[in-house]
Order: C-alpha cells, then structure tokens, then sequence
C-alpha cells in the first residue's frame, strides 16, 4: 500500500464512517436548544510538533490550549473548557517541568475563562505526548464554518504572516531567545512558540456576521487557503503584493524566503477569512488586511506578483 | 524532588487549579436546562498499556473505546459521542492498521450508537498513541458520583473478576489466543484485549436511582474501592467468600493467585456500586453480586477472609 497523508486518512474515516461532522476546525454538535457545542483536539507529539531544547515547559504549556482556542477562534466560537491529557517520561516527572506546563496552560486559560475540566495523565516510554482538548459555544447555527465563501467574497487574514515560521527557523538554528538574539528574532522565536489565539476578533466576526467562511492558519497560507476553497468549492486569487508578510521575518530572512514562510510555513495561527462585498467596509482594518478575492472553482487558486499570475499549490506541513 | 505518583499529579493539579470536576470517573458539565455532559478522555501509550505483539489493531480499536464507555458507564450515562486522537508510528501508516483500528473501534461505537464527531491525528516518532474521548449524557443532577456511599450501604460488583489480569498474566507469558490456548484461556485473554462496558447495567442502576456511589473497577478492586471510600468519607468491608471470582482464572492460576488478580490486578471494567438497605433487593441478581457493607471511615477499609481481617491496601496498577 503506498504512503498516505494525513488528508488521505483523514478521508478514508470520512467516507468510512459517514462523518459529516469532521472537516472544520472544530465538531459542531447541538448542545441545548439555544446553543451548539464546538469541540476541538490537538494532538502534540516530542520531536515531531516541538522538542524539549527548544521550549521551556511554560511555553509548551502556553502553546497546547493557543493551537486549540485558535481552531475555537476560527469558528468565531466562546471557549470554555478543556480536557488535557499528557503522556510524561519519568524523567520531566521528577523535575518542576509539569508544574511549570501547568503555569504556563492556566496563564492562557485564565485569559479566556477556560476551565480545566479533565483529562488523563500517565507514563509514557520516553517521548512527552499532549492531546490538548478546548470547548467552546456559539448560538445554535451560527458557528462560522469552512464551506460558506462565495466568489466574489474578499479574503481577509488578521495579523502578520511567516513569522512563527520564521522563529521556527531560527530555533532549527540553534538561535535561541535567551542567547544572542537581537529583538527582532526574540520576537520571531516568540510567535513560534507563544501563539496568540485570535479568540476575540473571531467571536466579533461571527457575531457581526461579517465572515462567510474562516479558518485558522495552522498548515500555512497555501494549504488551508486551499481547505476553505476545496470545502466552499470555489477558486481564490491572492495579490503577493497585499499579503502582510511579517516585517521582522522579512529583515531576518528577506523578501523572497518570508513570502515563502508565509505561504507555506504555518503556525501562525492567524485568522484566514472571507467576507461579501457589501460588508468588506466593515472589517476592522486594524485587525485584519484584505489579500485577495474568491473566484469560481473553475478557475482554480491563484497567486498573482508583479509579472506573473501562478498556481497557489497547498505546500503547508504535512504529518507524513 | 521524590517520585510523585499519577495521584500526587492529579492532586497537585486540583489544589492548583481549584477543580472541583476532576476526581470523578468522568467531568460532569452543565449541558442544557434539563441535561448534563459527562466527558472522560483515557490515553493508552504503547509499551505502557498495550503491546501490539499482543493486540490486534481491531481489538486494540476496541479496547479503546471500551475504556472511555466504562467511565460513563460508571456514573449512568449515555454514551453518545466521541473524538479519537491517534499518533500512528509510520511503519503501521503503511498496513492495514489504521483501517483494522478503526473496524475495531467502530464495531463497538455501532453497539451503543455512538458517533465520532473529530479528533486529530499525527505521526509518532515510534510509538503507537491514542486518546479516547467519550462523552454522554445524564439528566441534569442525576450522575452517579463516587462521593455517594453511606456507612450501611451494601457493596455490589458486577460481572466476574480477576479475568482481565488473568489474561495479561497469560499474555505477558506469552500464551496468545492464536496459539495452544485452550478455550478457558482464550476467554481469560479475550477479556483483557476487549473488555466489554457496562453501559446499559450503570444507565438502569441511575434510572432507577439503586446506586448511591459508582465506580468502574479500571485500577483493580482495593484501588478503586478506596477512591469510593475516599470520595464518599467512609469505610467498607469486603468479605472475600463473597467476591465473583472468575471461574476460569482459579481454574488456570489456583484460588489464592485469583484472589490477588481480583483485588490488585485491574481492567475487569466492571462495575463497583453501593446500594442502601432498603433498596438491596432490587438490584438485579443476574447482574452483580454483593460483596461487603460500607462502615465508618474510621473503621478503615478491611478484607474479611475465613479466618482473618486485615487491612484491604490499595495496590492497583499505578503508572508510576
């Protein structure tokens, strides 16, 4: 049998199991009469999503709820509460590490209200493993899903791009922030592992109904560019030119390498979304920056530079 | 700093983080006006709580569904839907494990109706990792906690014990289902790979309001009557000629090793329950046998033998 991908697997349970409800950043699921459930798991695995040379427990701890308030966030959706399930080695268990993991999660919960509800711990062999598990609600309907982009509706991303890449890049490196890193790249480094969950523009999104699909930047620009395309089934067309490449990752690296963290790199956990025309005047532009257009599917997904119009392919991280 | 055990973990983190939800079977979350949610996560990690030279992928698919619907099973609840989250070493993304995994999870979901709704799935560096959630729902206010029992309550446990240790005991000497076993063995080994919940026993305990505590027997019967004993500030007295030993077990390790698989040796997933006085006679008979009266926790926790009584300690599976 050949290699498969993660998306591969993902389909075949889809199509297995009839699973209409996976596919989005989180499940939906009905939870009263007034409001739906919206239930997200993240699954963080030593030396495959982070090692233990580059981050400090604090920060992992910090990270495991961002990447899963980003996937609430990116349905526009109040998070809540949260299962933590941890695999450690004995040795992290006999150091402050799980204290200090604990500090750094609940400084970001308390942020949000969330509330540690559950979860599992045990030992594991040798590698530290986190499924980090966030709920949160949304009135009953209105969660914002991939599906809803219609050409014609602008697309939107908040913040700037390619940095947390960028800072991934540095760490790979072996520049650390605590060495002899100049501002600029402490800050990269920090947006790789210190991720700021977009919770609240993603709540005001929803609740002024002004996104008609959104996701969160987790793969890279071109993959869930391409998640919202294939689910909405349209085509998107991305000025290079509009595209907020994050200034510092383009000082560090220069022009060329921080498009190149943008498109592909990931971890940004920004928010990607599209808006109809009549409401574009609307979005915040302090939040967000408009970097294209949707457009019919037949005209599939496009980047478009100074000279030359080219196929968007999804080169985001892959698992496998 | 010593070495802390998952209970000193789980204890610093409530004290920690002021979590009244955790210290059950299961969280238990207001879901509506008249429901609420009960979620339970359990993370089995291989070469901890499963080898695959002795599992199946269907049965290890099974297994882990199981362990999730006996926690709701233990405070009543319908089970209802589910997240699974897997990191897959990618020698077993090559072969047909991850759709036998599946086959084996979703026979027993089919069973009790309930849907996976997501989860998340990466690569692992080496070991097969999975976390099941479940979750279920009760009417609002009726969970069936651990902190129930009463001094003079009856102790009750479903189903026949050992069987599952007795399995692993067979397993971990290499005896496989496969092979020489006889029937006897075989059934002993089918236990500890696919341990059956009992879902509908705990769901007609809380409809009809028998059980005032509930537990289900995971870590092994001294462990898990101590958490009963913990959570509900009471003794109990368990008289061991009374104890549902499993028939094959005594026949294949002799009465007195039973006796030791049944107390300290876990994963039965069978049901621990306290019944009041006037309501012993209504417990079904068919179903679980008494075995003890709950006392005064200043009396302590005693195992009464034929000519002894001595203190029941808890030494179930720890993971550290």
């Amino acid at each position: 049998m050949s290699v498969k991908t993660e998306f591969d697997l993902i389909n075949y349970i889809k199509k297995s199991f009839d699973l209409k409800a996976i596919g989005d950043d989180c499940a939906v699921l009905p939870a009263s009469g007034e409001t739906d459930l919206l239930i997200t798991a993240d699954l963080l695995i030593e030396d495959i999503d982070f090692t233990l040379s580059s981050t400090s427990a604090a920060d992992l701890g910090h990270k495991a709820l961002a990447v899963s308030l980003s996937d609430i966030a990116a349905m526009g959706g109040r998070p809540t509460w949260a299962l933590l399930t941890i695999g450690f080695p004995q040795p992290l268990w006999e150091t402050n590490f799980v204290e200090q993991f604990y500090h750094g999660w609940n400084a970001l919960a308390a942020e949000f209200a969330v509330e540690l509800v559950g979860g599992d711990i045990s030992r594991s062999p040798d590698r530290l493993v986190i499924d980090s598990i966030v709920a949160g609600y949304v009135p009953k309907g209105s969660a914002v899903l991939r599906s809803g982009a219609k050409a014609g509706d602008a697309i939107f991303v908040s913040g700037s791009l390619g940095a947390a890449a960028g800072g991934l890049k540095l760490l790979q490196n072996s520049v650390t922030a605590t060495g002899a890193a100049v501002e600029s790249q402490k800050y990269l480094i920090d947006r790789q592992l210190r991720p700021v969950p977009r919770v609240q523009l993603g709540q005001r999104l929803r609740e002024e109904n002004l996104a008609t699909s959104m996701i969160d930047l987790s793969d890279g620009l071109s993959s869930d560019l391409h998640h919202i395309c294939e689910a909405s089934s349209v085509g998107a067309r991305v000025d290079a030119s509009l595209l907020p490449i994050d200034k510092d990752a383009i000082a560090e690296f220069g022009a060329d390498e921080a498009l190149k963290l943008t498109l592909n790199g990931g971890e940004d956990f920004e928010l990607l979304f599209t808006v109809s025309p009549e409401k574009i005047s609307a979005v915040p532009s302090d939040a967000a920056t408009r970097i294209g257009t949707i457009i019919k599917t037949t005209d599939g997904v496009k980047l478009i530079d100074a000279d030359s119009t080219v196929d968007l392919q999804p080169s985001g991280y892959r698992h496998f």
